[in-house]
């Protein structure tokens, strides 16, 4: 119809896409099982969307898994604009302050807002369903976030505690109260990890 | 029950999710586009997933865009073992070849095999459906595997052709069948960036 295509949804889509790229360089805490450097917060956001894909036998009835997978695939884009705040930083203040909370709430309406208009609204709500942690594919999803890292610590030796200084009691209160909220095994596992570690270490 | 929970389901799945972390040091082709170093496997399953969540709108009515996302978060896992085998290496002809062909279909019996039993076989048949671009699902997940990198391609100057000295009939021909196949709407936007892109070069 003599539009150029960069004129329409499409334009926007990819520009959203392309935008998404950053997020290959945002640097995680996290260490990849190798060792051979810390993860990236994109695919960080893989790993848990499999997580989400493998364990939602997990999840407690009514959960939508395909809808948690979603949630997980974009739950972390506003690192593009504001980084990514290590759950053990700052004496574990850092994480979810009001000041980050702002930054990455400004951060979503930037990115989901280069979407057309009610695509980018849907999204932004989906990503303020996972912040508020309220719903049942929420709270699941959310379990999944605070799971990875700690398996990956685990499986990796433990490193990453190390480098912040944190003892079980600490990490227990940061990981328990979500994880056992969106899957009690997967907490009663990783409970047990941690204790079998934390005894050894 | 008395059972250590490693002796459950749970075991094999965080075995299987401990083993996709290797995805995440496969390297691709690609480069990100701020230039800053090559795109790994990971990364790309996760912007795949993203195409997808974005772009579900294109595909073809009956297309199960869930479905697709959990496909293409899963379709390069074999890459652990075979490594990412470039579209455009060895003049175009190793990608897909008999013998690689063959060792990922290996790979994923391995992969997949870590765990239990029916979720095992329900992945690979899914791995399998994307590989054979058969099904409505598959067909629409290889058009947005196929458009990916060449939209990065697009955006980062054109840097991966140079590098492998593709002509725009070449990338046509590997690319057009699958992307149009897919989503005409796509390859339409797709084929006049490549066509200004190689105009300009
Ligand atoms: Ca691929």
């Amino acid at each position: 119809d003599g539009h150029p295509p960069e004129l329409g949804d499409l334009a926007g889509q990819l520009a959203f896409l392309a935008e998404a790229d950053r997020l290959k360089s945002v640097s995680r805490a996290s260490i990849l099982l190798d060792g051979s450097r810390r993860e990236n917060s994109a695919e960080h956001s893989w790993h848990l969307a499999l997580y989400a894909l493998v364990l939602g036998g997990l999840a407690a009835p009514g959960v939508d898994v395909g809808r948690v997978i979603r949630m997980l695939l974009i739950h972390d884009l506003v690192e593009i604009d504001v980084g990514d705040v290590p759950l053990h930083s700052a004496g574990g203040q850092a994480h979810g302050s009001e000041a980050v909370r702002a930054a990455e709430a400004a951060a979503a309406r930037r990115l989901f807002g280069l979407l057309p208009e009610a695509q980018g609204a849907g999204l932004l709500a989906l990503w303020q369903e996972f912040e508020a942690v309220e719903t049942p594919d929420a709270i699941f999803a959310k379990a999944l976030d605070r799971c990875q890292p700690a398996v990956q610590n685990l499986r990796g030796g433990g490193a990453g505690w190390v480098e912040y200084d944190v003892t079980l009691p600490q990490i227990e209160a940061r990981v328990e109260p979500w994880v056992a909220a969106g899957s009690p095994a997967l907490w009663d596992w990783l409970q047990a990890g941690l204790r079998a570690h934390f005894a050894a270490a």
